[in-house]
C-alpha cells in the first residue's frame, strides 16, 4: 500500500472542499494561561457527522471509479469511522454496508442508520467483526475501506491540518491524538510539506499506548488491553500509519486518565465546546507536560464532538 | 429613566466593540429539518464570560464618566450579570462589589471572585439582597448598575442583534429568551431601525410566564412563584423594559420545561455547542409552535454557556 504523498492531499482537498465543512479555529484565553502557552483549536467537532472521520471517509467514497462504487462501501466499526462512511455513501447515492457490534450503544447504532446505511450487527469481538465483514462484501461486492490502514483515508484526513495551516500562523507544534493513526499520519505528511519546521506530536492515553511503544522500540506492538476513557483511541496503528508515524512524527506524549476527564472539562466550561474524550487527549498532554509545551505555539485538532449525554464523566463537586 | 435611542445603541457598538467577542452565527442543516425552518443561531454562548449580559454590562461601564467611576459599581446578582459586571470593571480598572446570595452555587461564586469582584453575601430574600446592596453602596459611593432595568445595559444588549443582522440576509423572525427582558428590549430597538418588517418575538418558560402575562394584559404583571430550569429567566419585566416590549414586540410565546430540556439536548447534541437551559427556550417554542414557525427564517441568540456541568438534566436513556 502506497504512502499518501502530498500531491495526494492536495486532490483529497479539492475532491471533498465542497462536501465538508471549514470548520473554524478557536482560541481560549484562559486556556492559555493555565498552560503559559498560545493554543488554537481546529475545531472538527463541527464537522459532519461530528467528526473529522468524515474527511477521510468522504475522500475514499469519492475516489471510487463508477465501476467500483456501485456495489457500495463496507466497513467495520461501532465509532465515528461508521457514521462518517455511512453519510458519504449516502452523499454519492451508493449503498453503505457496517458492520458494528450488537453491544454498540443506541445512540451510534441510532447515527449510523439515520444516515441510510445498512447495518449487520455482530458479536463484540474482531474474530466475528472480520467475518462479518467478509460475509458482507462478498454478498454485495461492496470495497472495504478501512478506518485507517486506507492511503485515500490518510489523505482526506490530512485536509485538517491543510486548512489549518493555511490559516494559522506558523506554530511550534501540531498535537493531535492517535488511535489508528489515520490523523496523526495525514497530519505529519502536511506538515512536512507546508512547513517542515512544525514538530508534530502525537497525544496517546497512558491506557492506549501501543503508538508510543511502536514509536519508541520502532517495532509496530500490538495493543494490550486498552481500557481508556478516550474510546476512539481504543485501535492501534496499522503498518501503514506506523510507517509514515515513525518518518515523520517528533514524538508521542501520553496522559493519564484524571488528565483526560479535566482537560475535557476545560474545554467544555471554558470554551463552551462539546468534545469528545479523544478530543481531550491532546490538550491533557500539554497539561501533564508544561515544562515542554510553556512559550510555544500550539495548534491542536479537536477531533470530534460525538458523546453520550446521558452518560459523562463529570461528578458532582459541589 | 428614558428609552434608549438608536443613536445609543450606535454609541453602546462603538463604545464596546473592542472589549465584546464578535460572536460567530451557525446552523445546523439537521434542526432545520426537525423544524421545517431555517434558523441561524447567533452564538452569545461565546461571549465573554459566557454570556450576553458583558455586552450591557462593559457599556454601563465605560460609560460611567471618570469621577463616577473612581468608587467602583456594584449590583446583587447570583448569575451572569455579576460575572459580566465584575469583568467589565476589572477590564476599566475599577471595583465592582457584588451581592449574592451566600446560598450561590459554588461555580458562580469562584467565576465572579476570579475576575477579582468583592463580595458580600447576604440571606437568599429579595429583602435581603437589596438591603445588602444599599449598604454596600452607603459604604463604598459605588453605582448601582441594574442588570436590565438601565438604558446603558439595554443599549449594550441591542449589540448583539445588531451584529447579526449586519451580517444574516433578513430574517422573517428574531426570537429571544425574557426574562428581565433586557435583551428583549434591546433586540427589538435593533431590529425596529435596522429592519422594520422583521417579527421580534419572545420565548419563555411556562413556568416563568410574568412577561408573557404582562403583554397579554397590558400591565405589569408580578411573577407567581416561578420554577424552571432556566434559571437565568427566573427574572420578571421591569417598567423599563415592558414600555420598550409592549410597544416594540409582535408576541411572546411560552414553552414547558420538557420542550426546554429536548432543545437544550438537541443543540448540545446536534450542534455540539454548550448553550445553558435559557438559551434553549427559543428552540423549545419553535419545536411547540411548528405550524406558526415552519417555511421561516429564524434568527435566534444563544444568550449563554454557563452551566454546572455536574449537574446536567440529560437523563440515561439507554
Amino acid at each position: 500500500m502506497d504512502i499518501p504523498r502530498w500531491k495526494d492531499v492536495l486532490e483529497a482537498h479539492v475532491r471533498i472542499s465542497s462536501l465538508v465543512n471549514h470548520t473554524p479555529v478557536f482560541t481560549c484565553s484562559t486556556i492559555n494561561r493555565f498552560t503559559g502557552s498560545e493554543i488554537f483549536f481546529k475545531c472538527e467537532n463541527f464537522q459532519k457527522t461530528g467528526s473529522f472521520k468524515y474527511r477521510g471517509a468522504s475522500n475514499a467514497v469519492f475516489s471510487l471509479n463508477a465501476d467500483d462504487a456501485r456495489a457500495g462501501v463496507a466497513t467495520h466499526s461501532s465509532g465515528n469511522h461508521a457514521a462518517a462512511l455511512a453519510l458519504a455513501a449516502s452523499k454519492r447515492g451508493i449503498p453503505a454496508h457496517i458492520v458494528m457490534p450488537d453491544t454498540s450503544p443506541r445512540v451510534k447504532k441510532d447515527a449510523v442508520a439515520s444516515y441510510g446505511a445498512e447495518i449487520t450487527f455482530c458479536a463484540p469481538l474482531l474474530e466475528a467483526r472480520e467475518s462479518s465483514l467478509r460475509n458482507v462484501a462478498e454478498r454485495t461486492g461492496a470495497a472495504f475501506i478501512h478506518p485507517y490502514n486506507n492511503p485515500k483515508v490518510i489523505s482526506g484526513q490530512a485536509t485538517a491540518a491543510k486548512e489549518f495551516l493555511e490559516e494559522t500562523q506558523k506554530p511550534d507544534i501540531i498535537l493531535v491524538p492517535v488511535g489508528g493513526g489515520g490523523l496523526l499520519s495525514g497530519t505529519a505528511i502536511t506538515a512536512a510539506n507546508m512547513s517542515p519546521g512544525i514538530m508534530v506530536i502525537g497525544a496517546e492515553p497512558k491506557n492506549a499506548d501501543d503508538a508510543y511503544r511502536s514509536f519508541k522500540t520502532g517495532v509496530l506492538q500490538p495493543p494490550l488491553k486498552p481500557n481508556t476513557i478516550a474510546d476512539g483511541l481504543l485501535t492501534s496503528l496499522s503498518p501503514l500509519t506506523f510507517e509514515i508515524i515513525r518518518k515523520n512524527v517528533y514524538d508521542i506524549f501520553c496522559a493519564g486518565e484524571e488528565s483526560i476527564i479535566r482537560a475535557m472539562r476545560l474545554i467544555w466550561e471554558r470554551m463552551k465546546l462539546i468534545t469528545e474524550p479523544s478530543s481531550a487527549v491532546a490538550l491533557a498532554v500539554v497539561l501533564e507536560n508544561k515544562e515542554f509545551f510553556t512559550g510555544k505555539k500550539i495548534g491542536i485538532i479537536l477531533t470530534g464532538g460525538n458523546v453520550d449525554l446521558g452518560h459523562l464523566p463529570f461528578t458532582r463537586t459541589g
